[in-house]
């Protein structure tokens, strides 16, 4: 089981703005999941990975994916309070699901270094 | 309601690393609150804070403090297996809980930029 959070690269937010859209994600994807997955994910320690998407199409069109494979997702758009425009994608979170079936949607992706 | 997340910046964690550690105390610190903490905080939002913090001693500090005030709350460290020595403290979570109780502890802190 894993998590992955796929970030908008392009917005190039600072550090403290993309870790707060990121764990937004990672909250909103787990409550979408079932009970079950949920429970599995945390026994193996919540494994996540936090990976470079390119822009707000790719972020939207992996949300896309992951739903026709009832993968719990979350898209996170900005409130545009502070750093970006507001309804901006910044980040979407998928899973916790099977490794497999999240590489199948994300293996292609980077780490965000 | 909020949720405040405190990274250990003398670390100077890569972006992604950084990200991951704030999303899993996130997750950890939501799955610590009372089910009626919880939900207020989700209908509100889920409001989110990254706040910079000097080392892993002011970290487990604030844990502590934390604790005395019955606010949920969730350490974080680094398993090791990439960037940083394992048990490395990289992040402290603390609420969702009311503002006021959080801002009692974390009140002086910086935003990370």
């Amino acid at each position: 089981m894993k998590q992955v959070l796929v970030v908008n690269a392009a917005l190039r937010l600072p550090k403290g703005k993309l870790a707060a859209q990121v764990a937004h994600a990672a909250v909103g994807a787990f409550l979408e999941a079932t009970t079950s997955a949920q429970q599995r994910w945390l026994d193996e320690g919540m494994p996540k990975v936090v990976l470079k998407g390119n822009s707000a199409e790719e972020l939207l069109r992996l949300q896309t994916l992951a739903r026709q494979r009832h993968i719990p997702t979350c898209l996170i758009s900005d409130a545009g309070r502070t750093v970006v425009p507001a309804g901006t994608v910044t980040c979407v979170g998928l899973g916790p699901a099977g490794d497999n079936e999240i590489d199948e949607i994300t293996g292609a992706l980077k780490l965000l270094s």
